[in-house]
């Protein structure tokens, strides 16, 4: 199979999905894994618990892509179907499998939790497939083959489908189709918006194309994510052509540029304060446990983040923070002389070498003439310096949350480099 | 058109989004829309930025479904071929709409920014299309009608296409298509699995099945929410049906059922905090934050939500929780007594009636024989008593943050219930 473009297609079982009352993350987690071994995903459906279009969708998936990936439709309860239509398609009978058989009472005897008939029912598999063992729940994986295709159907929770494929089944399929490697690389931008870097990077798209490096500009709140993209190439040229566009991507506008691929802020800014031995506290108001929560989600964020105060109440910015109500009383609490004072106090009770305080009418009511809703301020306070930020957001509520702690983070990562660069 | 079943398909552009950099949100919004307004949607497919893959997935979509709704791929930037592809499906021009280029100078003028010839651009428009004002971007939508048929071409921005969608398009489409309307009820339940409750409700779907009424057991972190759906009928019957299952349901696992439909724990929260004119004030340690952010999320949490403590070192505990360092001592950090202790000092901290704790190891590394990764502890706080629950979850970090965070305010809600109960 060498030589061919390996072409997979993901079909997602289940109405909730439909409806919207589930996302479908599972595709692009999918997406995600296959195209790091070289798999490429040409289309993903959602369809319906319903036999006919699960026979439908597989038909058709399999006249254009070699590898068929269903999720969803495996629970324990009356909603699903799947298996019983894949006994249909693959022309098979369902029989109990003894290994899984074994593996859900273990389940079940390990929680002390009663085992029902359904759950027993869930050991049982058509005949016709490999069974993918799930050790994070009871529905089973199958595999089936059919000359050079490959169908799998796996459940639809996510953690158990992705420990499933980890574990099994993407070791198996490169094993089936060997591909050479998609590379990408991503590059990540905050401070302008997509048509300015477009214009400004005309000359630096055309270095791309005579390189056969496919860009792709990503825009999203507060960001814009410039991929680069290399199919089907193998090995050492395409990442030192990427090397390259990088440097010259730098030179042009090396100033907007925060880190790279899966990087994120709250991950960077981690890194620079363990490299300086650094301790960071927060003192929240509008953003009420955004900066927090994003800079606790990243592992051992405890070496360097001390804690911090929720400030939504005026009295506690005065009792907590040592604001002073007479600030706040002459410039509004929503003033960057009040986020400053917040993030100097913060620094001081927390006693951390850098502290980030947001003050702002989140919305999506309450604001005033002077001070409209969007109007947000956030502030990092240092070791030698204090600096504050005015942003002018929208209406909505949680990106406003989401937006100013991204500001309030890039603020740090800025001051941090500018002490650096000042040593 | 009454009588028949309208069916929407969604035709996701992007390669973003099979790569999985980007999840598609847009389609779960879409698909829970158009629910509302009587349009079922029957499929959704995701290609790629290729002229050739969107002008399959039209002639599938077309043959399938009464509209196809087309997302993403009229960014300004190079990688968006989309709006040429359709003039040559629909054989047409790309034509300047002059309203279109003033609202799009009008956005640059508003922001000071400079207008660019790719900006001029995204006022072309194929000939044949009704233009769909973009007023948060400068992309423009299209409406295409063939037959019954309507295509619709929507920028892949959420914010910009939501405002389109419901400021234009839905209301177009109910007055193209007039339907009936599919009716959902979800029952919010917590504390039991999908597969015992399955087997506790085998008379309940009888009964459900009797009035044509479906359901779907839909299963997440924490919860499981059981979703009733009737398709087609028209008016009050579906909704009394609804009231006689739901009753029956209550009287059967009423302990279990926390909201409906979309309630979320923080928002019952708030309810009951307003309702009884109570205060409350967090204490977290190992969720960092997200207690607060869930309960910030909701517009006008500053009317019951006095502040919090991110209490990250145990310096902070004690220093600004008042937790007695012996006690941290003798029980460990991690102890029901701890959380119980940062409950009290935090209600008294913050002067609230309310308060809630969480102390634990969040993972994914951290732990210890006796302190595994996952053991958390939350307690509530109140005017009358102190209550903690242990939790033993599993070794995925931002996972056991939000379902410590779910128990947290599950807890305080019983809380308050209890406290009502004994009034």
């Amino acid at each position: 199979m060498i030589g061919e473009q390996i072409k997979a297609e993901l079909i997602s079982i289940g109405d909730e999905l439909l409806i919207g009352q589930t996302i479908n993350t599972n595709a692009a987690w999918l997406g995600e894994q296959l195209n790091a071994i070289g798999i490429r995903v040409n289309r993903t459906v959602v369809i319906s618990d319903d036999k006919n279009e699960i026979v439908a969708a597989l038909n058709e998936a399999s006249e254009r892509s070699h590898i068929i990936i269903m999720t969803g439709g495996l629970g324990p309860t009356k909603d699903d179907i799947t298996k019983h239509t894949l006994c249909g398609y693959f022309n098979t009978d369902l029989v109990i499998n003894d290994e899984a058989l074994k593996r859900i009472t273990d389940f079940f005897e390990r929680r002390g939790l009663p085992m029902l008939e359904v759950n027993r029912q869930q050991a049982a598999v058509p005949a016709a497939c490999t069974v993918i063992h799930n050790y994070k729940g009871t529905a089973c994986g199958m595999w089936f083959e059919r000359g050079d295709r490959v169908f799998i159907s796996m459940p639809g929770v996510p953690y158990e489908m992705k420990g499933m494929m980890e574990e099994e089944v993407f070791g198996k399929l490169a094993a089936f189709y060997n591909r050479p490697v998609i590379r990408h690389r991503t590059i990540l931008t905050t401070g302008v918006g997509e048509s300015f870097l477009a214009n400004e990077l005309a000359e630096w798209e055309k270095m791309l194309e005579e390189k056969k490096i496919a860009l792709a500009y990503l825009p999203s709140p507060g960001m814009v994510k410039l991929r680069m993209s290399s199919y089907g190439e193998v090995g050492r040229d395409v990442e030192s052509d990427f090397k390259l566009c990088e440097a010259e991507l730098h030179r042009m506008v090396g100033e907007h540029i925060y880190g790279y691929d899966k990087d994120t802020l709250q991950e960077i800014v981690g890194v620079q304060l363990r490299a300086l031995d650094g301790t960071l506290a927060v003192a929240e108001s509008c953003t009420g446990g955004t900066l927090a929560r994003m800079l606790t989600s990243v592992p051992g964020a405890s070496d360097y983040l001390i804690g911090g105060v929720i400030a939504y109440n005026n009295d506690i910015k005065t009792d907590l923070l040592s604001v002073d109500n007479e600030l706040i009383k002459r410039h509004n609490v929503v003033s960057s002389q009040v986020a400053e004072a917040m993030a100097i106090g913060a620094r001081r009770r927390f006693n951390s070498d850098w502290a980030i305080a947001t003050t702002g009418v989140a919305g999506p009511s309450g604001g005033t003439e002077t001070h409209p809703v969007g109007l947000i301020y956030v502030a990092v306070a240092g070791p030698d310096s204090c600096k504050s930020l005015e942003l002018r957001l929208g209406k909505r509520r949680e990106s406003n949350m989401d937006m100013a702690s991204f500001a309030g983070l890039n603020l740090l990562r800025k001051e941090i480099l500018g002490q650096k660069a000042h040593l």
